[in-house]
């Protein structure tokens, strides 16, 4: 049973423990990690992961002890949103395995997480067990800061496992099962923040634009740039080349280049394949067309 | 090592003798049948396969027995020049593998066929031993009819192995090493040929235009279109998406659109990593972004 996992730490900046959190994985054998990104303006790491579910557990539960021994939520400040030191926590199917197999896998893992770590958790999405936290934002709404204060108060924010507390330098881990999600950002050649945001409103599904898609606009000051931050939730039906038309067309209309789009993790071969056919009007493109698609693994 | 084959045949027409010169290839334990294509009018078939180097060069050599066996070019005749039974058997290097790699494997090849089945070879393109075999139609100049003659007088046509006299019902195999080579066409919205052979004669290398291009421009009667027919034969030069870009300006400025593109056989996977990394601005782009080429195979 073949699955992905994509820890989110909120650590982007100090490279000697980003390393420890990547060892705290990679270390764990039959699982492999697959892809790291880090960024200083967020102060965030995404590491992408994969084996069989057994291995991919015990990686979850080292990288999370690992995130909560190195990382102080009460001195970290970065542009992205957080709750926990590993903050985020998406379990993803791969090969047969199913979202279901990787609900219960989410939800082993937070039950392990909090007798282990004592670290409380909320689980979303796939994972949820409350619809009112199917979305990651909504349940991260408030961040640690004030999750910390409202779940003393309000029985509605209290943690699905542990708690009621958070945990004082760690926060809460967000546990989760989804299908496979392409985080795309696409950098601005200006440093007009209402430009991004306002992009950023108009392609988000959430306020009508594009379906199956999440952004943000952000400034990314170090270079002076800024980014409309965003989740493809479901590739298959936005895929990054249409988000890139879109944005890229929005920004024209206000006089202003992209300067260039990044992906973070990985993505599937699908969505690369998508954007070729549209790009080069192939309308009989098949994924067999491609030489090394048609090879037997034991090619490699 | 692996390695990709692309025997061409002289039979276009006798199915069961189409199916059985495949057979003779995809038997041979390692190797993978990826393409194959028959035109009556040419009277030749082409097979794609690909496989580890030990592989192929066994299935190179059932298949040039198999065609000996079938075809008797006295009793064969098509609008496609040809010199043997099996024409031309090109070896092109995939994944880590050079091109000296697949000099050294049609060499080898040329020594086998020569003694364990007497048909003479000749070498071309980057196997050539001589500069004036380099041109794969300089080689075959004269066919089998006038070849078979020339070899007793001209000591300058004589095969690069075996000879002088060609085999007698099977002729002569031009075996060769080359770069892959992506056979791609563009479907204008008109009817107009001269436009097609204008934009044909505006790209192809020979009228200076993109480097590693061919091009011609052609009627596509049935469609009431005209087509840019090219072979892009280094594709990590010019590849298909800066064709695409480039008709397309060429086409727009004649007011005209491109109605579509198509692939005939197959393409590499870096072709369609490098249009997805270029159209969408991703200057960080690697191949290991895409999970699929990520996961090692024993996740398969």
């Amino acid at each position: 049973m073949l699955v992905e996992c994509v820890p989110n730490f909120s650590e982007g900046r100090n490279l000697a423990r980003i390393a420890a959190l990547e060892s705290a994985i990679a270390t764990v054998r039959g699982v492999r990690v697959l892809h790291r990104s880090s960024d200083c303006d967020h102060h965030r790491s995404v590491i992408t992961f994969a084996g069989p579910a057994k291995a991919v557990l015990d990686a979850a539960l080292r990288a999370t002890g690992m995130a909560a021994e190195l990382i102080d939520l009460n001195q970290h400040h970065g542009v992205h949103p957080r709750l926990g030191a590993l903050d985020v926590l998406p379990f993803v199917p791969l090969g047969n395995t199913t979202l279901a197999d990787c609900v219960k896998l989410a939800h082993t893992a937070g039950e392990r997480i909090w007798h282990e770590l004592h670290i409380p958790i909320y689980f979303y999405q796939a994972a949820a067990l409350r619809p009112d936290r199917e979305l990651l934002e909504k349940v991260r709404q408030g961040e640690f800061e004030g999750l910390r204060e409202s779940v003393l108060t309000d029985a509605t924010k209290q943690p699905d496992i542990g708690g009621p507390a958070l945990h004082p330098t760690a926060g809460a881990v967000i546990v989760g099962a989804r299908p496979i999600l392409i985080a795309y950002n696409i950098n601005l050649a200006t440093n007009d923040l209402a430009v991004a945001k306002k992009i950023a409103k108009a392609i988000r599904t959430s306020s009508g634009g594009l379906p199956c898609v999440k952004a943000l606009g952000l400034a990314l000051e170090s270079r002076g740039q800024v980014q409309v931050s965003m989740n493809l939730t479901d590739f298959n039906v936005t895929p990054p080349h249409v988000v890139f038309a879109e944005v890229s067309r929005l920004a024209a209309e206000a006089g202003i280049d992209v300067a260039e789009s990044e992906l973070i993790g990985l993505m599937p071969r699908k969505a690369v394949e998508m954007a070729f056919a549209d790009s080069l009007k192939l309308p009989d493109f098949r994924s067999e067309h491609v030489i090394e698609n048609c090879l037997p693994n034991e090619f490699g």
